[in-house]
């Protein structure tokens, strides 16, 4: 239920982009809108959603910006992980990730690399944090079209995993990137 | 107008990942929303906004995802940019930027420092593209905040502008960035 208002959300935000119509109607639609944000506060969790224990026993971060089902900003990404460190998922960005005219911002680029080589070194109940990430941009990352994100570990060092990846669309790569990601000592953040 | 309406986007936006309603009042909601969506949409421009040229004679990218006043994906960020390239920006982040339980996605820290960096070497009329970004984070960024991003030019070679930045909280540093950015020979992406 949060998650089908969350996708409805997502092409509202896409609509308020977009639209061209006169302002009478923006009037009476950001009243609904205000009226929707009421009606949804009525009973709000304090904070952030952060990572919560669902009815299945599983632990989802639903409210996180890149893969979070309930959070409207996130495309959301769903993250392929094999078992062998291998992580890959297909995309399309629309005008809500815009940078360049008629591309990504290079900096969703960066986000969603992060998330994406990060992934090579979450174990479940042992998250991983980023240490550096480098990024080298080869090209525009075009928005409306298929694009993919791969990852894979190159090497691990004690807490520290290496993984290296990139984003492509049909032409090849569009950015490449490297990063270390660590497994702290306790759960602490 | 646009701006106000993306701005009561970004409430709801929140409001979407935060509250506890019961299961009727989102379907509710939803309903609300998507006849918000369908009135927006009875005149969409094509594809993304771009860089529009306004009635003040100035470009602007408001659908930018990082920047924009009409996106209501972007925080936005306000870019203070002083003549000699010294560039910097205070907001706070809420939960719909939220990575770890409590902070920000360090994809969000990546997509902010990219574009901070990458404002000192915009001129203009002259965009610059990124090149290559390497991040450091140093400990977890907070969200509900106030949080600082700077950046400066370090050098510049021919097309190239080396810059040097971090976000920060009242602690100090969380995440240092380097970047170099090119200004492209012919304006093409």
């Amino acid at each position: 239920m949060n998650e089908q208002l969350a996708q409805s959300v997502r092409r509202l935000i896409e609509a308020t982009i977009r639209t061209e119509v006169e302002d009478a109607i923006l009037t009476a639609v950001q009243a609904k809108i205000d009226w929707a944000t009421e009606q949804l506060s009525a009973s709000l969790m304090p904070g952030s959603f952060g990572v919560q224990q669902m009815s299945d026993g599983q632990s989802r971060a639903l409210g996180n910006v890149v893969i979070g089902d309930r959070n409207p900003v996130a495309p959301p990404l769903r993250i392929n992980d094999d078992a062998d460190g291998f992580v890959w998922t297909e995309f399309v960005l629309g005008a809500a990730y815009e940078g360049p005219a008629g591309h990504v911002h290079g900096g969703v680029c960066a986000m969603i690399l992060d998330h994406v080589l990060g992934a090579t070194a979450h174990l479940p109940g042992k998250p991983a944090y980023t240490g550096t990430l480098t990024l080298r941009y080869v090209r525009g990352t075009p928005l409306g079209q298929q694009l993919r994100a791969e990852a894979h570990v190159e090497r691990t060092e004690g807490s520290k995993t290496f993984a290296v990846g990139h984003i492509a669309d049909a032409e090849g790569v569009t950015v490449q990137a490297e990063g270390v990601f660590i497994h702290p000592k306790k759960a602490e953040h």
